[in-house]
C-alpha cells in the first residue's frame, strides 16, 4: 500500500487553470482552498494573469520556488497531458484532474487517458478523477474541489464514483446536521479508485465511517483483499449501483464501467464484511447511526415509546429486519410496574403513554438500559399536549452518554413541534427518524457489522490431501486436443476422482463386450449413458438405460442405445458408451460454479435436481474464500436445502461432512484451473455416510 | 350502508364536557371546531359554566333549543354513559366519546364500553371511538378533535386507528406540505370502524385518496366487500400493522384486537385493491403520488436526469420495483440527438448532463411526454453551477398540466439550494422527493392500482355441477358421531368424491380377504395403509406398502401391515386397512385450506410433495373469491409450480384444466362446509390428462 494521505494533507498545492473569472471552475477551487482555511502554501498557475485572489500567479509549475505536493489541474482536455508531464518532470507528488473528455466521451477520450496514465506512471504521480471534482477534508481543512460549500466537520469519509451526487449530498448534507471528515471524488478512477481510498481512509484516525457510492469495482480480489482489512477497522458502506439489467447498460454508458455479475459483488461485499445499502436513504441512515453511536453487543432492541401504534409499527420492524425484541429481566419489570401509571405498558415496548413528560422517559429508558438483556433502544416519541420534546431530547444524549455501550436511535415522529428536539439530538449524536422502520433497518446493520467483527480474524487454510493436479491437467489437455470446451461424463468423473471427489465412476466402453467387462468389475447394477460430444440430452434420445442388473441385461440396453441413437443422430459422432454404477439414495443437491471476470470462480450450492433454477434455493461464496470447513458449513447453512440435509421429518441425517469435503475439494479445483469457466454437479448425491458425485458438467476455455 | 357522512358536517355540535381550562381537552376541543371556523351551531355543555369562549353554555344536552346532529363527549369515564343516554333521549344522531377507560383498559372498561353501545344501538346513534382524538374534515371545515392544530386543506383522508400516530401525522404534514380532506381518529372502534369510514369518504367528493392505520380489521367479510367496491372509486392504502409475532403481542396488549393471520389479510388486501404499505414512508409517499397525479397507463418510465449517477440509481429502482424503462421511438431518439448536446445520453434514463439550464430540461421532458411509449416521468436534478432549479420546477408543472394524462414525479437531490424548487413543486402538487427509490417505489403503487381498474369489474360466478352436499353431510355427521375430528382416508376420499374431486380411490378392508377384493375390484397394483386414527404417520410404524401387484402380495403386505402395527402400537384402535389405486405419474401440487377467524376459508396452492413448507412457493386466496377458472388460473400463475406444470424443460404440460376444477371445487367445498377447519391435499397428481387427489386430510370441528 502507497500512502496517499498527502493527498487530503498536502503541504503545498498547486491549482494549475486558476482563473480570475467567477463563473469558471478555475476560480471555484481556487476560492474553496482558501476559503477552506487550508494552511499549507496555494499556488496558482495561469500564464495569462500575474496574481489571483491576492495571491501570485505562475507561469506554470515549474516556475514555482517550492516542491509541490498536489496539483489541480483544471486546463482545458488539449493541454492536460503537457501540464501533467510538466508536473512529473517537476516532481510533484499527485494530481486531482478535474478537467472531463477523457474515456467517458469514447475512443480518443480513452486513449488521452492511458497517455495520462503512462505518464503519472513513468514519473510515479498518483492521480485522482480525471473527469472529477476533486477532493476535500474537513479536518486539515482542505477543500480541493469546485463544489459550493465545504461539509461540516464530522467523520464520514464519502467517497463517490458520481460527482454529482457527491454535490448533492453536500448540500443537503447541511440540512441534515450530517458532517464529514472526507468527500472523494472518484471521477474515471484511472489510476485511484475506490480500493485505494477505502484503504486510505482506514487508516485515517479521523474517519471513523466510509462511505462509498460505485458503479463498479475496479479490481475484484484486491477489493476483497482491502476491504476484508479495512472492514475491521472501521465500518464500510456501499452502494452499488447499476444492479439492474438497465442499470447497467446505464452504467455503461455512463463511465464505460464493466459491471460485474451481482450476485458476485454480492458475495465478495459479504465475505469482505462490507455493508451494502440497498438505497440511498439507507446508505444515510446506515452513516448516521455508525457515525455515531456504539455497536449493539446482541440483537436485543427495548423500545420506549409515548403511544401504542408507532410502538407496534416499530416491533413489526424488528422482527422483519431480523432483530430480537428484548425480554427484560424480572427486576426491571418489577421497577417499571412500580414506577409507572397503571395504563403503562411495562413489558417490551414499554409504553409510558401520551401523558408523559421527560421524567418518565428518563425512568423508563434508564431502566431498560441498565438491563443486561437489552443491547440497544430505541426512543419514540409523539407530540401531545404535555410532551417534552426537547427536554427528552436532553435526557436521551445524557443517557447515551451515561450507558455508552448501548446505542440508541431515537424517532421522534412529527414535523415543527418537534423540531427543537430534533435538531438537538441530531448535533449531540443521537440518530433521529420521523418514522420507526428505518432507524431499526440502521440498528440492524450494526447488528451485522458487530457479527462481522466477532467472526476470528485470520482463517486457518484447511490442508487438501491427494490432489492429483497432473492428472486433472493431462485430461483437460486432451479436451483441448480433441478441440472441445466440454468435458464427457468419464472425462469430469476422472477429474473428480484426480481431486478426491467422490463420484459415479464412470468408464468409455468403445464396445458391446468393454461394456460387459466394465460392468462386471463395477458391480451390478450399472446404468450405461451414450458418450458424444453432440448429444447434451441423452435422455431425449433414448441415450440412457438404468438399472441394469446382469450381462445379458447390459447387452440389450447395449444394443438399444446404440439402436436408438444411430436412428435419431445419424450424424452424432459416438465416442463410445458410458457405463456407470448405480449409486444410493441420498439428500440431493447442487455443487457449481460460474466464473466472475471480476472477482474469478463464484461456487453455488443449493438444493438439487431438475428444479434448482425453477426453486433458486442457492448460496454463493467466492471459492476463493472457501478455505475451511467453517466457511462451507456456513454456505450450507444458508440454504433450505439444509433442512433436508440435516434430517427432514424423521429422514436420517446426511453425511454434512462428506459433502463439505466434496464443496471444499470443488473449490479448491476451480481456483487450480482458471480454464475451468463453468461447472455443475447436480446431483451431489448426499448419502447418511459419504456422498457421490454424479451428474458432472465441466466447461473449459484455454487461457493465453 | 348508513349515511355517516353527517359527522363531518353536522349542522349543529354540541361539546360535552366542555371546559373554561386551557390545559382540559374540554377546552381544546370546543375551541378547536371554534378556530377552525365551522360554520353550524355550537353548544357547550358543562353544567358548572354559563358561558365559554363567547358561547352560552347549557347543563346538559337536553337543555339546547334545537335538534343537535353530533355530540362530542369528553367528560370523565364515569358518566359516559349517562351523557350518552340523555343524548339519545334527546335525538342526538351521533356521538364522538373521546374519553377513555374502556375497553382498553381491561374487564371493567369492556362492560362500560358494551353498555355504551346498546345505548347507541337503542337510540339508533352512530359513535366515533371511545377513546379516540376525534374528526376533521377541512372543507366543511369542523376540527372536532384535540389535536393542536388543523390540516391544511387536500384530497386525502386519513383513518388512524392510533390517535397518536393521526396527531404526529397532522404535525409533520405541515413542514411537508401535504394536505387532507378528512382526518379520523377511530379509537376503540366500539361502534363505527375503519371500514365504514372508507366506505363513507369513497362518497365524498372532496377525498380522492383513503388512507388507513390500522392494527387489526373489525369485520373481514364485509370489509372485503366493501373496500373491493370504494376501490374501484377511489385508491385505498393501508398500513397493517401487527404483521410480527412480536408485533401482534404488542397489538393486544394495546386495544384487544385479535389479529388475523398476515396471510389472510396479505390476500384480502389484494383481492379488494387495497394498496398495502409495508411501512409509514410509504403510506405517504403513495398518498403524495395518489393525491395529486394522474394514474400511469402502462408501466413504462422516462427517467430525465442532468447527472449520471442517480440516473442509474433510478433505473435500478425502476427494474427492482418491476416497472420497465420505455423504449423510445425513433423520433424521440432522433429529436433529442438533433437537440441536445453530444455528451447527453439520449437513450432512456435521457441525461442532459451537469450544464443543463431549465430550457433543455424542458425540452427533455416534453420531448419524452410526447412519445407514445412512455407512460410516467421521473425528473431528476442535482445542484450543479447552472442549475435552474426553481425555473425547472416552473417548467415541471406546466408540462404536468399540459401532458395531463402522465404522471411525473420528482427527484430533487439536495438541501437548501433546492429548497424553493421544491416547495414550488409540492404546492403544485409534483410529488418531490430526495433520492430516486421511493419515488419509483410510489409510482409502481400507482401502476398496481391501475391494473387493478383494468381488470373487469364484476365477476361471473361458475356454475359447479355434481355437488352432493347430502354425502359430504352426513360423512361429516358419521365422523362427529365418531368423536374425532380426522377423516380417515376413505372418508376423506368419499368427501372428494361427493363433490366431483377425482382422487385415488381409498376404500376400508375390514380384514384380509375383503383387502383382496377391493383390489380385484380396483385392478393391480394397489396399495395398503393401515387405517387408525392414532396413526398420524403410517410410513414409519410400517403402516404402508405400494406397488402390489397380486392377490399373493396383498395378502402377504396386509399380513405384514397388521404384524409391524400391532408391534409398534399394541394399543391403536386399527379400523382396518386401506386399499387404494396406484396412481399415474404428473406435477405434484398442494391444494390446501386454512380458516382465518377473520376473512374465513383461504386457499393455498402450491409446489406440492414433502418439501411443501421448505419451499414456500404457494399463493393464497380467500376462497369465497375463487369463483371462476380465470381468478384460480391466476393464483396457479403465481407460483413456481406454474413452470412446471406448462411443462419444464421440454416435459409434457399438465392439465390445468382438471386441477383448476379440482381448486374450484374445494374452494366451494370449504365455503359451503363451515365445519372444514383445515385440509390439505398433497399431493394433488396433475397428469397431461387429468389429474388425482391423492393424500387428503380434512379436520373438522363442530360449529355450534
Amino acid at each position: 500500500m502507497t500512502d496517499i494521505n498527502f493527498i487530503f494533507n498536502p503541504e503545498q498545492i498547486a491549482v494549475i487553470g486558476a482563473s480570475r473569472s467567477k463563473e469558471k471552475i478555475g476560480f471555484a477551487i481556487l476560492d474553496n482552498i482558501i476559503t477552506s482555511g487550508f494552511k499549507g502554501a496555494i499556488y496558482p498557475v495561469n500564464p495569462r494573469e500575474e496574481e489571483i485572489s491576492g495571491l501570485k500567479c505562475y507561469c506554470s509549475v515549474k516556475d514555482i520556488d517550492s516542491p509541490v505536493d498536489l496539483a489541480i489541474i483544471t486546463v482545458p482536455v488539449s493541454r492536460v497531458t503537457q501540464v501533467a508531464e510538466e508536473c512529473g518532470q517537476f516532481g510533484v507528488r499527485g494530481l486531482v484532474v478535474i478537467t472531463a473528455g477523457f474515456k467517458e466521451v469514447g475512443r480518443e477520450g480513452l486513449k488521452l487517458e492511458r497517455k495520462l496514465i503512462s505518464i503519472c506512471e513513468r514519473y510515479k504521480m498518483r492521480m485522482v478523477g480525471p473527469n472529477c471534482v476533486g477532493v476535500m477534508d474537513t479536518h486539515t481543512p482542505i477543500n480541493a474541489s469546485f463544489a459550493r460549500g465545504f461539509p461540516n466537520e464530522g467523520n464520514i469519509s464519502f467517497i463517490s464514483q458520481s460527482g454529482a451526487m457527491l454535490v448533492s449530498i453536500l448540500d443537503w448534507s447541511f440540512q441534515m446536521g450530517i458532517g464529514f471528515s472526507r468527500f472523494i471524488s472518484l471521477g474515471n478512477k484511472a489510476d485511484l479508485n475506490e480500493i485505494d481510498f477505502i484503504e486510505s481512509c482506514a487508516t485515517d484516525p479521523l474517519t471513523s465511517v466510509i462511505l462509498c457510492y460505485v458503479e463498479d469495482i475496479t479490481d475484484g480480489k484486491r477489493f476483497v483483499e482491502v476491504c476484508s482489512e479495512a472492514a475491521r477497522k472501521k465500518p464500510i458502506i456501499i452502494l452499488k449501483s447499476g444492479t439492474s439489467t438497465a442499470g447497467a447498460q446505464a452504467a455503461s454508458s455512463h463511465t464505460g464501467a464493466l459491471a460485474g455479475s451481482d450476485r458476485a459483488y454480492e458475495a465478495a461485499f459479504r465475505q469482505s464484511g462490507v455493508l451494502r445499502a440497498e438505497s440511498m436513504n439507507e446508505l444515510f441512515d446506515l452513516a448516521r447511526a455508525f457515525s455515531s453511536q456504539p455497536l449493539p453487543d446482541q440483537d436485543r432492541v427495548a423500545i420506549v415509546t409515548n403511544a401504542g401504534g408507532p410502538a407496534i409499527v416499530a416491533t413489526d420492524a424488528v422482527e422483519k429486519f431480523g432483530l430480537k425484541m428484548a425480554r427484560f429481566t424480572k427486576d426491571t419489570i418489577d421497577k417499571l410496574r412500580e414506577n409507572l401509571p397503571a395504563e403503562a405498558n411495562i413489558y417490551n415496548p414499554v409504553d409510558i403513554i401520551g401523558d408523559a413528560r421527560e421524567n418518565r422517559y428518563r425512568f423508563a429508558l434508564e431502566t431498560v438500559l441498565k438491563d443486561q438483556n437489552v443491547d440497544s433502544a430505541l426512543v419514540l416519541l409523539c407530540p401531545a399536549a404535555v410532551t417534552e420534546p426537547e427536554n427528552t431530547a436532553h435526557t436521551i444524549v445524557d443517557l447515551n452518554t451515561k450507558y455508552s455501550t448501548k446505542p440508541i436511535m431515537a424517532v421522534y415522529m412529527g414535523g415543527k413541534t418537534l423540531t427543537k428536539g430534533k435538531e438537538y439530538l441530531t448535533n449531540h449524536d443521537i440518530p433521529t427518524f420521523t418514522f420507526p422502520e428505518p432507524s431499526v433497518h440502521a440498528l440492524e446493520g450494526m447488528f451485522r457489522y458487530n457479527e462481522y467483527l466477532s467472526a476470528p480474524e485470520t482463517k486457518i487454510v484447511e490442508d487438501i490431501p491427494d490432489l492429483d493436479q497432473g492428472a486433472v491437467r493431462s485430461i483437460l489437455e486432451n479436451v483441448f486436443a480433441d478441440r472441445r470446451v466440454v468435458l464427457l461424463g468419464h472425462e469430469a468423473s476422472a477429474v473428480m476422482t484426480a481431486y478426491g471427489i467422490p463420484n459415479s465412476k464412470i468408464y468409455l466402453a468403445k464396445n458391446e463386450d468393454e461394456a460387459v467387462d466394465i460392468s462386471d468389475q463395477l458391480g451390478y447394477p450399472v446404468a450405461l449413458k451414450i458418450s458424444s460430444p453432440r448429444i447434451a440430452h441423452k435422455t431425449d434420445v433414448g441415450g440412457v438405460e438404468i438399472g441394469l442388473h446382469s450381462e445379458k441385461e447390459v447387452r440389450k440396453a447395449y444394443q438399444r442405445i446404440m439402436e436408438k441413437v444411430t436412428h435419431f443422430l445419424p450424424d452424432a459422432p459416438i465416442y463410445g458408451i458410458e457405463v456407470q454404477d448405480m449409486v444410493d439414495e441420498g439428500v440431493e443437491v447442487i455443487v457449481g460454479m460460474s466464473r466472475d471476470i471480476q472477482f474469478g470462480p463464484l461456487l453455488v450450492f443449493g438444493l438439487g435436481g431438475i428444479y434448482v433454477n425453477l426453486i433458486e434455493d442457492v448460496s454463493f461464496r467466492l471459492a476463493s474464500s472457501l478455505v475451511n470447513c467453517d466457511d462451507v458449513r456456513k454456505m450450507i447453512s444458508e440454504t433450505k436445502a439444509y433442512s433436508l440435509l440435516k434430517g427432514y421429518r424423521g429422514k436420517k441425517p446426511a453425511d454434512l461432512d462428506a459433502l463439505t469435503d466434496t464443496m471444499l475439494r470443488t473449490a479448491r479445483l476451480v481456483t487450480d484451473f482458471e480454464e475451468i469457466t463453468e461447472m455443475d454437479i447436480n446431483p451431489v448425491r448426499v448419502h447418511p455416510k459419504g456422498s457421490t458425485a454424479l451428474d458432472i458438467k465441466i466447461t473449459i476455455e484455454r487461457k493465453d
